[in-house]
């Protein structure tokens, strides 16, 4: 069988290319290399030498549409033993790479019999000495060690190392693999085909990793399975000697929260609340330690020149913590009546009370970028609705998370349940946190909505909360008070322009036009030093107008806006329909009749009359502490406060109640709705 | 440059493999082909000399991945204006294709002019007779009629034909093309590099469809796409005149019924509930009408060998519509508080009132197997609550389906909201539908646990409400009543075996495993004729025991059950907590503080005391008609009513509020709850 080599990368940039893991025929194969009866009467080197011309062909058509140039070097045991054709084989190897032709390794299967290099090292996990150069799997561990190769990439037809074979109940894909784990894995049965079994794969890249090569094992049939890992992701196992790995993986992290997050959900009200006055009086107390952490996340943002506006969200003063404290405090104080709230209660018939209450969602992911004031808030609002909760925090506030987090974990071990809560690493991809959808049950990005939308788009299976745009609309209508619709314009572009709540297009009745109120908005506008620009239609009516729109779809975060032009209030909500983000919309009009037409017929999370944008906020809406705003159809929807952590579920109480007695008429539905009180 | 064919493909199964569509070489090359530069200065006949070797070695190296062997067929003019030639070169193709050679065919581009060939027909669009031979897709198109292929596939590097050039505002992928289409679509300039730009593709296209190939026009670099065309899925754009595509496609449909939705919120509540009272007089009325089309399902059915339970549940009768009927009328008389139904009233600040009211959630897909009594039941849940609905019915209901709809239809009209629900073909594919994200907001399935689950596992970014599984347990707790404890084992595992919130684990506290209780439940079950299964504590306990269950987490749906020892209360919860769905679990207990700690701790959508499984029900708890019931653990959880099929929206009412006063402390909050009333 034609057998085959490995990847091997530098660790920074693509430096050095090598080998090609899994042979392209085996690749392209549809048929099953794993069935029993499949080579097993196929001598190894009679099957090389048949399947060698057609993989150097193979590879040479399919390089070729990448104009990339390969090598053929086909090695044998004496090439090995001597150190001069050994030297003159590494040469080659160079040269070949330095012209940018990729050398393609593989033992000379038709005439070589098994190769064993001798060194003194002891492989570990074996006892033995060495490593024998008896497969691709050893040849291509020896080949990076000896070119100190950064990377060497291991394909196979498996995603990676499992603690047990794949097909066995609870076997789980390691993602890092360092020596200490050898003893943990099992291995299964040899494929029959091809002389690579897993084990001789984690041999050759414990050996290798001996030797500062660091390696990825991964299934070679996955799509950009190479790009993939030079980018950093993590795809089949790592194997790394980093202590870094020593650290809970984040399955059993999320694990643990579910189980605490049960934990917290079995407190007393009381005990939740004292937890999170513990965080609050740790956040004063230990301020020395957390600012101290502090300075040196901004020391390290400062040397590699991180934006004035986000060194400035990066940073925590003494103030900031002590604020932080008071609406910690606040959080707990309301804490009172969010888990096991009593939402219904029915009298499904006589002695049958059903109840629908409040519960914790489960587990939270919560992501959230620079700000590390967010990690003690959010955790204080998972203990608060008795949720787990995962925190991916920046890797710029890396510093003062760690501290902080170890000042949540002290405060929930006051109550017994330290492991509701965890920081994830900062080396986890949240692409990976995105998968697992058995773990955590709704992702909260709080940042930029650049994070929220790409969060948005690559979580497939698990909800996220939050919004991805704010297209806010101000329509001022044809019966309107002048001065209420400056006021109101000037406050819903000027009061936060970067807010998600900010106006970012002015539509204007068409009456207006050529009347005192637009010349008045476009001076106000002008004056605060808001950019205009118009849509098709202002810009249609006015011979020197304001350069057009390129969207009216867009969202200026800024102070720049677009203003146009609509026939009545219908044009403006089917405006509002086709170009917003169904956030906030609003409508300035003495016209009762009319405003009351609009709010009904925006289809938008908040619709507000005569009344400032800047007013879809959670604090405003007096949902204390805001966990964010959906633009989401289900779930929570708008300003989202610690109802929005929440869902329910059903209890039932009876004495001995049954279908049947229903279905029979020996019982009678009763219905009766009771005061909940 | 080197030019290409198409891949023809017999309608039920592959039975003419033909042209390779795209070169490989194209394919496989990362270059631009659309860059203005490239190969404008190369004379065609010269690039296909150059490419032309390259081209079928690659072919050749290819295929033998797969056992496939190919053969090259260079055509020229003269071989198809000789009537004789011309014969021989289709018995060539057919014998190469009998015998399992797939003919590589090209036009020997070195040597041959571009080739017209004439005949009587007029080229639909162009008025011109006959097909030029000038680039491959012309000379499939030309293969493909001769040989009578049922499908030519032209595939290309854009995804099909677009309405206008695909970077331009508004373009849209057609999914179909009829001869028709012709004059709606725009074409941009052909792509300087290959003869083949998208206007040929069409004309070559709409020709082969006027000799009775149906042909699909796709993207070559899509995965799998051959293997998805003719597994029937939507790919690329597929030309047939076949009068069925005339009917709206399922976007224009998504995009009435949002549209339609709008119209019904509009309504007045009265309205709504009359639209009902229509739909439930129509069912009574055409009844007639409607029984004609079942019973044309019924036959084919029966022929079709369709398996007795599903029989009973396609069948409708008298009965059933009356039954029917009253059930719409019930919908449509408590319908008058689902929408704008005020949930929260806060007085922000002196005339500032911030109100929560409901509103539908917006566009609903519901899937539906088998009983065409869903779909009235569906559409009067849709009326009630203001959605726009899609629904998608199963194939074996399509008569009745169809029947069903016009009434819907037929009660929409008489409020004007008639494109708010809509009937998608039995063609649509599932998985199309569930990528129309921007249309769809909420997906709920009704049938089999099997729909549910491959529903929820392809829907990305769609929510599903529902759930896979119901693996529900009762525990029988140490202090019991042995009476009730019998009674409700039996109702829960027997009222209705197949259901989902019957019993399929029962746990029983380890004290009873010598006693009267474990022989009575054994006794009970075997009368009942329940097979039980072992769970693996109740094995190590028994020497004759039950067989071993093969996993504890299991949904029987069926008379068979698992039973399991368990230490405790607290170790039942572990269980069912590992083990179970979350959908229902009970306890069977005397002690009320044992009660009290199972109905907190356990992590599920119902929990019961003392009371059969079987009354997790929408209808049992009073909430109506049901939707289904929900494992998820945001939006509506447990049985879901009309409620499930609501969200809110936040209305602000004010004269002239702004933060900025509120900020600077010229305005007060007060955020006093006001009573609702």
């Amino acid at each position: 069988m034609v057998t085959s080599g490995a990847v091997a990368f530098g660790r920074q940039k693509l430096t050095q290319e090598l080998l090609m893991s899994m042979s392209m025929r085996e690749t392209l194969s549809p048929s099953d290399h794993t069935r029993e009866d499949a080579g097993s009467t196929l001598d190894p080197r009679a099957a090389a030498a048949v399947g060698q011309s057609e993989l150097m062909a193979m590879y040479d058509a399919m390089f070729s549409q990448y104009n990339v140039k390969i090598a053929q070097v086909l090695v044998t045991k004496p090439d090995f033993y001597n150190e001069e054709t050994r030297k003159n084989l590494f040469c080659t190897l160079s040269e070949l790479i330095s012209l940018n032709i990729v050398p393609i390794v593989n033992t000379n299967d038709a005439v070589s019999p098994p190769m064993y290099i001798h060194d003194d090292t002891v492989v570990p996990g074996t006892g033995k000495k060495g490593i024998g150069i008896k497969d691709n799997d050893s040849l291509s561990a020896l080949l990076a060690a000896e070119i100190q190769s950064d990377l060497l990439i291991m394909m196979s037809d498996v995603d990676g190392i499992y603690n047990k074979p794949p097909w066995e109940d609870g076997a789980r894909m390691m993602h890092t693999y360092t020596a200490n784990d050898r003893d943990l894995v099992q291995f299964g049965q040899k494929s029959k085909v091809g002389t690579g079994g897993m084990d001789s794969k984690v041999n050759a890249a414990t050996w290798a990793m001996a030797r500062g090569v660091s390696v990825v094992i991964c299934n070679g049939m996955q799509e950009k399975a190479i790009k993939t890992i030079i980018s950093g992701r993590k795809v089949g196992t790592f194997f790394t000697d980093s202590p870094i790995t020593s650290t809970t993986s984040v399955d059993v992290m999320a694990e643990n929260a579910r189980l605490g997050s049960r934990v917290l959900q079995q407190l007393s009200p009381g005990d939740r609340a004292s937890a999170i006055h513990s965080l609050a009086e740790l956040l004063v107390d230990k301020k020395d330690k957390i600012l101290e952490a502090n300075s040196k996340d901004l020391d390290e943002a400062t040397k590699s020149g991180l934006a004035k506006p986000l060194l400035n969200r990066l940073a925590l003063s003494e103030g900031k913590l002590k604020t932080l404290a008071i609406g910690l405090k606040q959080i707990a104080d309301s804490s009172y009546d969010n888990v096991g709230k009593l939402l219904r209660k029915t009298k499904l018939a006589e002695n049958l009370i059903l109840r629908q209450v409040t519960v914790p969602i489960g587990v939270l992911l919560v992501i959230f970028e620079s700000r590390p004031d967010s990690l003690p808030q959010v955790a204080a609002l998972a203990m608060a609705s008795a949720n787990g909760l995962l925190l991916k925090g920046g890797k710029e506030a890396a510093y003062s998370n760690k501290a902080l987090m170890e000042l949540v974990k002290e405060s929930l071990q006051t109550v017994g349940a330290q492991d509701a809560i965890s920081l994830v690493s900062t080396r986890e991809e949240i692409s990976d946190l995105l998968a697992m959808e058995k773990h955590i049950d709704l992702i909260i990005p709080r940042g930029s909505s650049d994070l929220v939308r790409s969060i948005q788009k690559q979580s497939q299976h698990i909800p996220v909360l939050g919004h991805a745009e704010g297209i806010c609309h101000v329509y001022i209508d044809k019966e309107v008070d002048v001065s209420k619709a400056l006021k109101i314009v000037r406050d819903s572009k000027c009061d936060y322009p970067a807010a998600c709540n900010a106006m970012e297009t002015l539509l204007i009745h068409e009456d207006h036009l050529n009347g005192q109120l637009f010349s008045d908005i476009c001076s106000l506008l002008k004056q605060e030093g808001v950019k205009i620009n118009a849509g098709p239609k202002l810009s249609g009516h006015l011979t020197f107008g304001p350069p057009p729109a390129r969207s009216m779809r867009h969202e200026y975060s800024a102070l720049e806006c677009c203003i146009e032009i609509v026939k009545d209030m219908e044009e403006a909500v089917d405006h509002i329909h086709k170009f917003g983000s169904s956030h906030t919309d609003v409508i300035v009009t003495e016209n009762d009749v009319t405003a009351k037409r609009f709010l009904q017929s925006v289809d938008s999370a908040c619709v507000f009359h005569n009344v400032s944008s800047r007013f879809a906020d959670g604090f405003r809406f007096g949902l204390g502490a805001e966990v964010g705003i959906s633009t989401a159809r289900i779930h929570a929807r708008g300003p989202v406060g610690v109802e929005g952590l929440l869902t329910t579920k059903w209890i039932l109480e009876g004495t001995d109640h049954t279908a049947a007695e229903f279905n029979e008429g020996r019982r009678q539905w009763l219905h009766e709705t009771l005061p909940i009180n």
